[in-house]
């Protein structure tokens, strides 16, 4: 049996409803740590759910954030410093993880807060995550504003990447699964994939 | 042991080392079939890694796609008739679905070609697939370029919704899991995802 909701039905719906079903229909999202650093020195990491692949030559992913009605510190930060890192998330810290979505005050570090070890390259002033088996540092490369709800998408170029050594294959996949690495659904809801196959390229 | 890429070591890989290496970078994705129709009534069906979650009010969803220098069917009826279906992938059909990105002539229906049934509504002139567990009508909404690359942003908005009732959980949640819905890393590796936990809401 199939449910039909009109937009006048999603549009109806209860505010913490509609959050958790319109994040939720469209499948399952990578869970990230954006890191960031403040010109003040403060350590910034967030959880995201929302990287996107945008292109291999260059290298560019994108980023969804919410709209800047509210003060977006990631977002600050990105344009202060022009870079950010993008760390994968694995079943060990991913309770941590999402422990950064937390509001904590100005001076707190959500890196500190929530146990995680920042790391630092000569390539980029934003800060790694340690404890990720992925980490991809990125160039600010442009933004776009969507209009019709106020959110940014942001790209960046990747300008270096962390990878442990056991998570590559001959053909150059980051197997994620090597890292335990896990993915969301909507915002809460933890996923641990496992590998159904490797398909071919599809010919007709 | 980690190993380290800069830009310039990405840029010098093999071209098919780089996408897959590129693309399995940021995580897992979800998978899902854009159903489009033709003016001439073509019925298209392609797979997709790159759908995001835009917003919930309004409910917006977006869709990234390669550059338009070859000819971009679904592109081009989603413009011709100002709107699409996003539908889930489950364990049953992943390989249907994987079958859809088969580079066919412009007389073969991809849904026909791979044995994926067609489902229309009286809400839009686009198809949805019968097999999917969810199916989402969208109106196209706005178009970003992106100038790095010349890949286009598709942002819909939702205006129909038909989910199996068994997926919904009462806080609104779509529990993606109950349908056996894949998720994709990179272009090839279809994974099937298992719940470790669903998280409160995080507080300092």
């Amino acid at each position: 049996m199939y449910q039909r909701f009109s937009l006048a039905d999603i549009m109806d719906m209860e505010r913490s409803y509609r959050r958790d079903f319109i994040n939720t229909l469209s499948g399952y999202k990578p869970a990230n740590l954006i890191g960031t650093l403040s010109t003040t020195g403060r350590l910034n990491a967030a959880i995201f759910n929302s990287v996107l692949h945008i292109g291999a030559k260059p290298p560019l992913l994108g980023l969804l954030m919410r709209p800047l009605t509210v003060p977006r510190q990631t977002y600050d930060y990105i344009k202060a410093q022009n870079c950010f890192t993008i760390n994968s998330v694995s079943q060990e810290i991913y309770r941590q993880a999402h422990q950064t979505g937390a509001k904590y005050d100005e001076e707190t570090s959500e890196l500190e807060a929530t146990g995680l070890t920042p790391l630092f390259t000569d390539a980029l002033a934003a800060p790694y995550v340690a404890e990720s088996a992925v980490k991809i540092g990125l160039e600010l490369e442009e933004e776009h504003h969507i209009r019709a709800n106020g959110c940014l998408l942001i790209v960046g170029k990747v300008i270096e990447v962390l990878v442990a050594e056991s998570l590559l294959s001959d053909a150059g996949h980051v197997r994620l699964e090597a890292a335990d690495t896990v993915a969301v659904s909507g915002l809460d809801r933890y996923f641990l994939p496992r590998l159904l196959s490797q398909e071919d390229y599809p010919r007709p």
